[in-house]
């Protein structure tokens, strides 16, 4: 690790995808790396981050990859972080910081953790951005920007180490939280990961009547259900090891959102205007909040073109 | 009407909201029209509309600004149509056209139909686009451009009047379709009203939690919460009526969502990751259609800005 605490000397990114390849684009932005290199499993998907010229080093081989790095980052689906630390971690550079990108974080310290050797920092961490894209050429330098990162330290990790990481994700450009993995869990179960899942579902659902064709689902899209289609066409494999490794969580908060489905279905039924009403003047307060705080473009519609 | 179906001497849009402020900007933009009258029964909103110069003449009386026009579109939430088209029925005159922009058709057909005198054209429509903002500085032009506006003419509609609405929408930018009342109502069950309403349901859940606050909920809203924050932010009247309007469409589409929904969650708890994985694969294709027919942008992240 250099002098300046945001910068790593040589800082290994594991996974090119939209995530890995956004990392290497905003850290070349940063400036003040060393020496950076990219690995992916996926020959492919290197040959494209190489045309892409991404890094300065690319490497099908993780030992390869991770040898003299002082930080590593996992930025591959949560189900197959324990087979990559397996893999890496006796290549691994004593005092190295091993930090990852995954939704799920009880999850990853439970797999990662055994693998790794002594006097290495495990530190994992989340920025909470992304799109609906995959691939290398779907990054971009600016999707941390402004955007939270949530480091979840197990007990006992070193000081330097976690300022260090803080410090190059602040670099980057984001917005640094500190939390145990479980309440990063919950968390996420509630603003990511349940409405992807009944983002998922109702594009199902829609798919599968009998009563109105997909034709027609597709042509009045824009009164609402478009919106659901983008998080719709997120990654599969991601989003399968994000419910499979956070089970609990989301067990939890779509029991909770299933109640209060009921409890509007019963309004409705019922004719409760009263209820209806009440839900739907309090819901406007969260999305003025939410672009008060810079997560979200108050533009209308997402800022969806349109002229006057 | 003039010889130029698509053009009518004397139109009168009441309800100066998103919508019909859209309107008169469209029809304005478009061109052709005599007069163009605008009402609404808000003192505050009608002279919005005025200092925006959005019409010819604005009047605060419905049956003032019905009186000789050729066209009237009710703008109105679903629930104030029928009380609308009584206080104005009188003034109506002899082979003026009747429409409306409400999200929901039958419930206006039988609340609408009774209140008209004879030789007037009831033709009730839906045009499917909008943006959760409202009032009438909230509109613009090209609201209405390449969206589908349905029409649910009632048995025996005159065809003349039929072709000439079609042909006020299409020159407004609009692609024009025909169905049942009752059709548009199974139909916009499941592209526009059961997802505003899992989107105004999950923010509640979201804000009601006892083990994650608000603030993070605001904080990490970026993992996907966000974009159902939008939809949220809805008119709370409107949407009030549409669903105390289009009561058991939205039962069983609401039904049939919940039934899939356990479906997942079962798939979750017993970790059946191909069930997982085969719903996420096949969701990717209707966004691409969506796409395709031009009904949303393909820039990722609803082309939230960004920088490579």
């Amino acid at each position: 690790m250099s002098q300046d605490n945001a910068t790593f000397d040589r800082i290994t990114i594991i996974g090119a995808g939209l995530i890995g390849s956004s990392l290497a684009r905003a850290i070349r932005r940063g400036g003040g790396v060393g020496t950076l290199i990219l690995a992916d499993a996926d020959a492919a998907v290197l040959a494209e981050a190489k045309a892409l010229e991404l890094a300065d080093i690319y490497c099908a081989d993780v030992c390869e990859a991770v040898k003299n790095a002082d930080l590593i980052l996992l930025a591959v689906p949560v189900g197959a972080m324990a087979s990559v630390a397996e893999k890496m971690a006796s290549s691994l550079k004593e005092g190295a910081i091993v930090s990852d990108v995954g939704s799920v974080k009880a999850g990853v310290v439970k797999a990662v953790a055994p693998m790794l050797p002594k006097g290495v920092h495990l530190i994992p961490g989340h920025p909470v951005s992304g799109t609906e894209q995959s691939g290398p050429s779907a990054g971009f330098a600016s999707l941390f920007d402004d955007r939270w990162v949530i480091l979840t330290p197990p007990e006992g990790t070193d000081d330097t180490a976690l300022g260090a990481l803080s410090a190059f994700w602040t670099k980057l450009g984001s917005r640094v939280e500190i939390m145990t993995p479980e309440h990063h869990d919950l968390v996420l179960a509630i603003t990511s990961h349940v409405p992807h899942l009944i983002a998922y579902n109702i594009v199902g659902t829609a798919s599968d009547l009998e009563t109105v064709t997909r034709s027609e689902v597709i042509k009045y899209s824009a009164g609402g259900f478009r919106d659901f289609t983008r998080i719709a066409a997120s990654d599969p494999t991601m989003w399968r090891d994000v419910f499979l490794n956070n089970k609990e969580a989301v067990l939890e908060m779509l029991g909770r959102f299933s109640e209060d489905l009921t409890a509007l279905q019963r309004a409705i039924r019922w004719g409760d205007g009263e209820a209806l009403f009440e839900l739907f003047s309090r819901t406007r307060d969260i999305r003025r909040k939410i672009i008060d705080a810079g997560q979200d473009d108050e533009a209308a519609d997402f800022g969806r073109p349109h002229d006057d």
